[in-house]
């Protein structure tokens, strides 16, 4: 068994963690860190957990683990690891932006670019939800080189995205039934997108033209990207079939795709079209799932050598 | 041209009067009082109302106008006009909960109760928005002394009746696709009804039992009420369509009813069905046009002796 | 291995069932039958399996089986086996309201009733979703003879309960931010609440009154019951934790619940309050799950020996 | 007053005429066709006009009107005028494809791009919506001849612009919390976008890349479009604000913009945001309204003289 410990347990993706890890059949929970619950059972904040687990927050920190995801959110990583060394001697699976620039060694977790260098990895960077499904939309094309003009994308996220703190833009009598934009062309995960797609495609150095959208729904990202493409459709299927033909989350679906597909579940689908020379890529993800705590246990499995999908095998909501 | 000051412009029930008043014919409005928004314009705070208004929210006070409303929330009101005792020589419409007991010579703004009393008043006590639908759905029995045996209700309501705080469950992420209850058996507005029916129909003293739930849409209150009734169907209706006959904003509907009929209106409409000796009454309402700001223009309407629905033929939203 | 044919595996019951039974450990999925859709991929109609299973939905049928699990409406069962009176020999779990009377040797499938029974079953009717939902609020205070007065439910469901059919309250459009109710006295689980409270408290002769509300939410039943009890809070408590303590998916919660804490799972949670002498008991459930095909593999797991939760331990969706 | 006839007064686009028109003051409604529902009340079909019309549907014509509303849907306008020449002698706004191309002497009713024009029309091409929000954000660029490159577009609509028809994407079930696009690329929109922007930039001959998004809300059309533009954002802003400072319905706003702000109103709000080059508009409509019957309205009032807010001071739902 891989004992697991998780820091900043009481938010959206140290939730998803637990919801996963607690029917994970190679992991035993060491301990649930986090400082504003400490004391309380876990079930008091994830009220889902309610008779699944008997797990109660601490704000002790152990040693005696095997893994730790930290949760805490962005900039707290680096604090914690300072504030902490010792967790620097074991396997740290962090969930925030504070190391996808692959610095201090930590390595970029996405296992469709780079899955042998994840299994031999200490500390792991998990990606970004958008960064996720825009990379996966593009990870084929840049590893044949094929990203030769402009890229353009639209994305819908769900509100679970942006986290359990309150706002208005997060208020249900604001959101319900509404669509609205925000950091259109500066989003913070352009930087993590540029940076792995230039590992595949060294010469890559084209604008990225992202709108994100706030979509009126939980859980959930769809993206729609598009660039010039001089090859047919059939071509372009057969380089995406082929280049995710051994990953298991990922998916080239031949008809056309809706958020619902894919939520509560670790996986892509990819579908592609091809018009007027440009092809459009459209990816979905969970956000919470394969966009953060099922991607983190993906890394996980891998680091530990269990077959990729062991406890990710997630039921789908359907509806 | 009725001179209107609005006190406690920025708040959701300030927002609904002022969508109402600005587009009303003999309305013409003089102020709007914020303190937390005082030298900003309506439309910063109530954005759609950018390019209907130039309105500025102001922190002044003044007392050259024919009627002031009171949208400062539950304990506000007798706050203000102790601090402003002005304000008692002119019209008051007070929508919170303070003068709903028809202290200190308020008279309780329900015209299907009591509209000549209202047209005769100086200060108006506005319903709450649960009590007018459940109100509405029980008049025509009261007024006929046929309540003899316990209410039951249950009742929905949209977020916007919880107001504009952020609060855990108006968070999108938990609201969405969720349903719950609350204050059970124990909600504040089983006051004011009681007083209600207790107008009407004096032995009344029967037991209120009132699930209210938290409904994930925005707008709008369905109350479904039940007791027993000894007379027929036909009897129910006709009882409840001679109520309203001269109510020009409460409809007895043959077909079944749903909430978004009412939504953006000032209308209620009552849909009755007879099973085993229970008539159930079934009473949707907008909770913050007829249940809060459009009631209270009503209210001023007939003050001032105007037309019922002056302003107040609101285009429904459908959909 | 456990062999399962399923009849009617296009709908959304049968779409659940494979949901749950690709990834249960001790299950293998011999055929999935659908006129419809006989020869196309499972996933060309359930599309969120796609990366998931290779089944193809077929027009065949065979005996060869240890299961069959009935998925084809109401009315469809019993016609189904008149026309294949093989299937009489082997386990059959009946998701529609054919057998629910217990007629011809089936056994009411509610576990939290009788559990022994089930395990000795060779044919089960699978309960209503309201009908689980209601019944789990109730089983208790029943089995200590306790329901002496009316009992009054209101109850919420999402629109999955309505099938895939379109019709006017299925469309967006119309459903989208509304509520409504529907054979409010009348509705068909009625006769199964009334026959299962009889088997435990025989001399139950009480009036249900029942009004169902259609919820915008996909998935999901709450329902609220109150009826008259004379004891305290506490004791009221401790008879459903007593009841349900050797019960692995129903739980007593001491805060209050709302309907996504069970969204995607098989579990029941409980809330009870005490008002003025009316015991209020909240209960949720998943209607496609705890109220549906989940419920179905559990009566499963019960006749062949397996512990209950196996392939039932399902991530909530929690948001 | 003004004679109105309406043709396929039963629809969703016919429904949301009336709900304007009924409040429209110089307007009286002679008749309203529909074959399906002849004989009816209005309010069996438009439940929300219970208590506000006692129109009948009627299966007859009559000629004796100032104008006629056609909204049958694509491709029976021309049915109609052909079958019934006698209608080509008075007013016609049709809501239809089938004149956008402005054969036959229609003018395409797009008042900020031709209101003069639209003044002196017998025949008008009332535009779509999607066309609608999307030449809105246009406009301005092209009159200044500054559209010199590629235009990309990305949209979400509200489900009533699928019109009432039931379908798999209008299921309840299906599109709530779901997103989704459609014709990307192939809309048939483009071709009135393509042509309206010759109108004012005759060089224009730039690709238009446009992914339009079924979004899980009923109203509603937010379209985001970026093109390459030379100037200063507040050359920009200029250029926009002059442009429609004698519109009274589309106002530039400063501030970031969502489409709850628009619906159920007749207004349009743009927003403009320059990056690195691009110049990012984004543009808001009610798709019923401004989308469709509310423009017919204003060019109506056009048509006939009237102020072109006459009957358009609509309150917006804010929620």
């Amino acid at each position: 068994m891989i004992k697991v410990g998780i820091i900043g347990g009481a938010g959206y993706t140290g939730g998803e963690l637990l919801r996963i890890l607690i029917n994970h059949p190679e992991v035993e929970i060491t301990f649930v860190n986090s400082k504003s619950q400490a004391g309380k059972p876990v079930y008091a904040t994830h009220t889902d957990l309610l008779g699944d687990t008997e797990l109660v927050f601490t704000d002790e920190l152990h040693t005696n683990i095997d893994v730790a995801f930290l949760c805490s959110g962005h900039g707290e990583s680096k604090k914690f690891l300072e504030a902490n060394p010792a967790f620097k001697g074991i396997s740290i699976i962090d969930l925030s932006t504070d190391y996808r620039d692959q610095s201090e060694g930590f390595v970029y977790g996405l296992a469709e670019l780079q899955r042998d260098k994840i299994k031999g990895a200490k500390h792991i960077a998990n990606p970004g939800c958008f960064a996720t499904s825009i990379e996966l939309a593009l990870l084929p094309l840049a590893s044949a080189g094929l990203i030769q003009d402009a890229i353009h994308i639209s994305a819908v996220t769900g509100s679970t995205g942006a986290g359990q703190s309150l706002s208005a833009t997060s208020h249900f009598s604001w959101r319900n039934n509404n669509i609205s934009i925000y950091k259109a062309f500066t989003h913070q995960h352009l930087t993590e997108i540029g940076m792995t797609l230039n590992e595949l495609q060294a010469d890559f150095d084209q604008p990225i033209n992202f709108i994100p959208y706030r979509g009126n729904f939980t859980r959930g990202i769809m993206a729609n990207v598009y660039t010039k493409f001089e090859g047919t459709l059939a071509e372009a299927k057969e380089l995406y079939k082929n280049y995710y033909a051994n990953h298991p989350f990922t998916t080239v679906s031949d008809a056309a795709i809706d958020v619902k597909q894919v939520v509560n579940t670790n996986k892509c689908l990819i579908h592609l079209e091809l018009h007027n020379g440009n092809l459009l890529i459209s990816s979905i993800i969970d956000n919470l799932t394969k966009g953060a705590s099922g991607q983190a246990v993906q890394n996980m499995n891998l680091i530990f050598g269990l077959p990729e999908r062991t406890g990710l095998a997630l039921k789908s909501v359907g509806f």
